[in-house]
């Protein structure tokens, strides 16, 4: 099985689908081809959010803005999932999670994910046959070029394999990324907003249990009932919440927090329990 | 083959997805994952339009705007099919197609769907090995912790040893839901707006035999031609006709019906053949 | 493996991808279904951009705006693979690449695409057992009531049988389409905007080859550098490189280029290298 996520919208991840099944003929399952827009932090999150939900998979992610550049193709081996990225961080948060959970005989909490650099020109879109078209590798799609690619192999051949062609290699280092925490004391949590969803509902990393045995919170100037789920409130109100994710989320019943609240990704919130 | 059909857009779908591959080697198919945001009825309408075209399948459906208040969680039996669902309605009108017409035998008329009850505390997301999450089943997200993987779990091993082992119940009473029907009396229909496609065309409830025998509708003030297909009309021009669902449309030819009728969902429509 | 474009947004697909699973059990791969809304050129741009990634597959393209007058239905034949589509042009510059690269023992760039007429009245969307509903085929969901069953069909028993059964005649003459050619003279080039993709890069018809040897390139009245990765310049600022399918590209760094240079498709493009 290969995943794929991208923020590429439509319709190129077509052409990385193309070239997958050139490869292989693993399933294929879209994670999201709608990532927010070439922003690694925000698809981190939500790689995090998604991908542990899978059996054991290739994941194929590709939120790239440095395409092009001299960043690395990593594959990365977290328990028992491997992952294909740019070098970017994207990759981090999720990784995590998948070595403590899926890594050293399931459940080593200690395990850590271990990352290998692709050696880019030894992967090609068209192993067989005659490529479609007279052009060398993109400066501009390496979706297409590299990492449909190297997933492709990866799936069949595995990380061992390409480490012992030398198509993998150790790296000195990779680009980290950890999501921000937020800081809770007693009755106050600062933090801030990590996505806004396509419901519009504003994700914080403000952990759940902050809202524990609350009745109402603050939200900047404005103070909002907290509910166990959006019904508790009536259509067109706002509310606090725990999230699917853990973290306390900003709503509207049946509407869009974040026109309620004036929030987007990376603002700050101050969050005060009443 | 497990069906997925949701107003969650991207990327929630892929948790989901996730979570049934837990569960089954299934093939999965994607009938929407934009239907309209937490609208029940017009949910109801584009299963019914969608459905009834696939072979026999499990089919997952999650437009749930009471999700984590006391509502049900279902399973229902139509015909060859299973469905899947919260109980609000969603799958009442295309179950009764399904049983109607894939039931008793196949196309037994008096065929009615039957629905069951889920005891959601015994199922889970992650059936074997460790959950990904330190999490209990979220208040916000029962497409992931409890639709999923009853869905998984109902396409492998069936309706009926679930009701033996107590997982399904027979439940008093479900909501029913209806879509609307419209009034038709010689050259004059009475009616209202189903739903807007991604073109911009107004689908209403007026049956398409309305049309039959006349060359042009008014609607409100505007009289229009009714043709047979968008291009009987010339560009940018509006028309009546039926549409791929039997009822009558309201469209501009390569424009958007909506802008130009000024109509929305749930929006009143009198038709008056001239 | 089947794979699916067309225009519809969601989810009159959906019904299409019933109807082929009701005729094969082929693997279903979504190109897209976000095409440019009933623009053929766009569509045959997109499609000869993706589709000669796959593998030898049978190809279902909906891009319709004819839908319900007398066009034809066609299936090609061009080299290894198969594609089912309205006769308006659309698979034209996908067909002579797919020919030229894969057939005639693959690599023959004489060979051509051959054209097939469908009889439609010899296709229904449900092969087996009793019709969803009593309804005939429609005037404008073809997509669903013809290309989709012939795709399936096609698929399984493929050109030659079809063609002996008279199910597929040979057509007089099917619609031509060609992507139009920019002129290029020394250092300037006049040309037009192709297609605008969803990161707002504006793909132009010029020749990547175009901006070659050349630091700086003037669109109009602006001069923007030339780059050979949206990273080569600061977020925020225009750029002109090589995009991936090897024209001149008009883009902003983690911004939109058809925003900035204030271009649409179809839209005259003048460069001049500086």
């Amino acid at each position: 099985m290969i995943t794929l996520a991208s923020d590429f919208g439509s319709p190129y991840p077509a052409a990385m689908k193309g070239v997958l099944l050139r490869h292989t003929d693993a399933r294929l399952v879209d994670v999201s081809q709608e990532l927010p827009r070439q922003d690694v932090r925000a698809a981190a999150f939500w790689l995090r959010e998604t991908l542990p939900y899978f059996p054991p998979a290739v994941h194929l992610v590709v939120v790239d803005p440095g395409v092009g550049t001299d960043r690395a193709a990593l594959v990365c081996r977290a328990g028992e999932h491997l992952l294909v990225a740019p070098d970017n961080g994207v990759l981090r948060p999720v990784a995590r999670v998948l070595a403590r959970t899926t890594g050293g005989g399931s459940g080593d909490a200690s395990a850590q994910p271990q990352f290998f650099r692709v050696d880019e020109s030894r992967f090609r879109p068209t192993p067989d046959g005659p490529a479609p078209f007279d052009r060398g590798q993109s400066s501009t799609f390496h979706g297409r070029d590299v990492f449909a690619p190297v997933a492709g192999v990866v799936h069949d051949v595995g990380v061992d394999s390409l480490l012992g062609e030398g198509r993998l290699t150790r790296p000195d280092s990779v680009v980290d990324l950890e999501l921000p925490t937020a800081t809770v004391e007693s009755d106050v949590a600062v933090g801030e907003v990590l996505v806004v969803d396509d419901f519009g509902n504003v994700v914080t990393n403000v952990p759940g249990s902050f809202l524990e045995g609350h009745e109402r919170v603050a939200v900047g100037d404005e103070t909002v009932p907290v509910g166990e789920t959006f019904a508790s409130v009536g259509p067109g109100e706002a509310l606090a919440t725990v999230g699917s994710h853990g973290f306390v989320e900003l709503d509207v019943n049946r509407g869009r927090g974040d026109d309620r609240f004036g929030l987007a990704p990376r603002d700050a919130v101050r969050l005060e329990a009443a």
